[in-house]
């Protein structure tokens, strides 16, 4: 039995859920008699370097029931990245504190801090057990049926997609057509969500863009207008990361030239759903709108999925568990044990296969044209999202 | 007892209660014996002069039941402004379908529409009792306490204010500054909502950019500054109305002269978030997000305050019933009784005080520096969104 102290971190950007799986850490943690003092990194790796700490033993206990529903990284974030130079640093004040158990809660990258922090500890011969819990609502993290925090935020834009689009279809003798625009560089499992709100061959979405295939103007101008042909509007969902061919941002296109502004990609590629607004509108005259809610799809707290909260929660429970049974060096995994119903339960993969690889959409996933998701895709989205709401229509 | 049939549009954009007041006019209207067919305007007027109408007793109870969780305007809208010419088609559709009750839910220009139309039927002897539903996000229309439709558009920028601005703040060693965008073209009532998300001095929002008070590129970044020194970071809510001290839209400001772009300003007003993120962004150099929902608050149809579905149901409700007792050529209002409890009746403005007159925020609900909101707008904001979620917080 390894005594010490536990120290629990938040990296990178939130989910909805991330401050679920910190309870399941926390309580987990404060829980064990293997720990004795559970610590928080005040600002991720930051916090543990200048020794800024929340001791969990002065919280109360129904503030960290609380964080199932608070939306955020509770114990802050950085944008600082572990180097080289920081381990010294790193391992001093993890001796310092007597720190045994090492929790961090975050992507791709936070892995490998886990991986290195781990690996470092091994190298000087001081025992410590690190494990990771995923998040990202990305998706695109390697080794796990999905990320707790993606089924809340592709929730929330395939709820954007159905509300926006009835309203569109019933405004089309005013406007024409509506661009959503998702977060996610390289990956297109939020755009693809949105598919789930489509009922009907008329309902939104009518057109999804995602990293995954190359943009080109014409071919989906094309598209838009046959949808416009076909059912008098058009609805268009549009990851931020598309590019074009040769691998250029179209969120930094410059069509028509009227914008030259190079610092649009920049710009958290917040464009894109613009840029495509603009040029719809000025191929076709039509009237629509564009959205780009950003950051809100990571933080709604009223639309999270229940079992994404569950998840979550029990992802940050096993990493202790985990810890405490002697494992180290692997990031809690959700293993997808049956659609239906709906089965999940938990696994590992080493650090070593998760960083520096991404998840993208399966070929399969997406349907010929590049235009749409396939059957396949709406399996595997269905029962992680859960239903959308049946609305009435008079004609 | 004047007998004959009815016939319900909906007009201008929609709200995310609009559908309640339809299923509040459409039930009560099926339930009057002086009423035989209950028509519906697909399309609004557009569909009375083309005689494209629903007749709703072809429309399943429990469908019609299910306009109270629809988004959208479920009989469609058109962007036809009634002329004078148009009287003749609309008097001569109103006589070939034995019309006697006339009723549309909408703004401003609508409530003008049952206005002019209830005129030229009493100018040729054609008895008709037309009476108006109030509806609008904007809460801009006269007469009426609040317009159903605010305060589900006011809560769903409260909550999105309150959630981005906690991810915000935890992550503000990241990204320093947010600045969040709402409908509204003259009048700032869904801005100053975002004011109920602050329970805390460092809370969101920070910043309340209102199109009642000129913009000054100057005075916003001191404050945007001060805001920063003292938290760190900054969050800022802009009605996308805003304009200059000359009148100029801020969305088509030319600011540093990268965009040079004309069409700003027209493109649905939806850049004045990212004008602002510029601003910023070029005088100090910090990251941030900006974020554009556009017509999301106007269909979120589970983000709904239940007490405006029940005010938009009775006030489509009550306009039958004023019809059915013979009044004529008023709008429903909604009359606010008492504070606390909270306590509403319903009233009545004669149409020709409603249009063509905006009811702007009181000079008392906006702070002396322009900048947010006074106790006596939460106390008029406060009971009609709800309270907001108690959120966890470590530090």
């Amino acid at each position: 039995m390894l005594k010490g102290n536990a120290i629990i971190g938040q990296s990178g950007g939130p989910t909805s859920v991330i401050n679920a799986s910190l309870c399941g850490v926390v309580q987990a943690a404060l829980a064990a008699t293997e720990i004795q003092t559970v610590f928080g990194m005040k600002g991720a790796i930051e916090g543990l370097m200048s020794d800024d700490l929340l001791d969990f033993s002065t919280i109360a206990p129904e503030v960290i029931e609380g964080l199932r529903q608070t939306p955020g990284s509770a114990l802050g974030s950085c944008r600082h990245k572990v180097q080289e130079a920081d381990f010294p640093m790193i391992l001093a004040q993890l001796e310092k504190r007597n720190i045994r158990y090492f929790f961090l809660i975050g992507g791709d990258d936070t892995m490998n801090t886990i991986h290195q922090v781990e690996a470092k500890c091994r190298e000087v011969g001081y025992e410590l057990r690190g494990v990771g819990v995923p998040k990202t609502v990305d998706n695109d993290l390697r080794g796990t049926d999905h990320t707790p925090g993606f089924p809340s935020a592709a929730r929330y834009v395939a709820l954007s997609v159905q509300q926006a689009g009835t309203l569109a279809r019933d405004m089309k003798r005013v406007d024409q057509f509506v661009v959503h625009q998702t977060v996610g560089r390289s990956a297109g499992w939020l755009p693809a969500a949105a598919a789930l709100a489509k009922k009907s061959p008329d309902d939104a979405p009518h057109i999804l863009l995602m990293p995954e295939r190359a943009f080109d103007t014409e071919t989906f101008l094309a598209k838009v207008k046959a949808c416009y042909d076909q059912y008098g509007w058009c609805s268009i969902v549009v990851g931020e990361g598309v590019c074009d061919k040769d691998g250029n941002p179209v969120s930094a296109s410059t069509v028509a030239d009227k914008f030259g502004n190079t610092e649009m990609g920049a710009m958290a590629g917040a464009s894109i759903a613009m840029e495509l607004h603009k040029m719809i509108r000025s191929r076709f005259g039509w009237r629509g709108e564009f959205q780009v809610c950003e950051s809100l799809p990571m933080c709604a707290a009223d639309r999270t999925v229940a079992t994404d909260v569950e998840e979550a929660y029990a992802c940050g429970k096993r990493a202790v568990e985990l810890a405490l049974a002697g494992t180290s060096g692997v990031m809690v995994t959700i293993v997808r044990d049956s659609n239906s119903p709906y089965r999940t339960s938990l696994g590992t993969i080493p650090l070593c296969d998760v960083s520096g690889k991404q998840k993208p959409m399966p070929d399969d996933f997406i349907t010929e044209d590049g235009f749409g998701v396939t059957e396949r895709a709406l399996e595997y989205l269905r029962p992680i999202i859960g239903p959308l709401p049946e609305l009435s229509r008079l004609y």
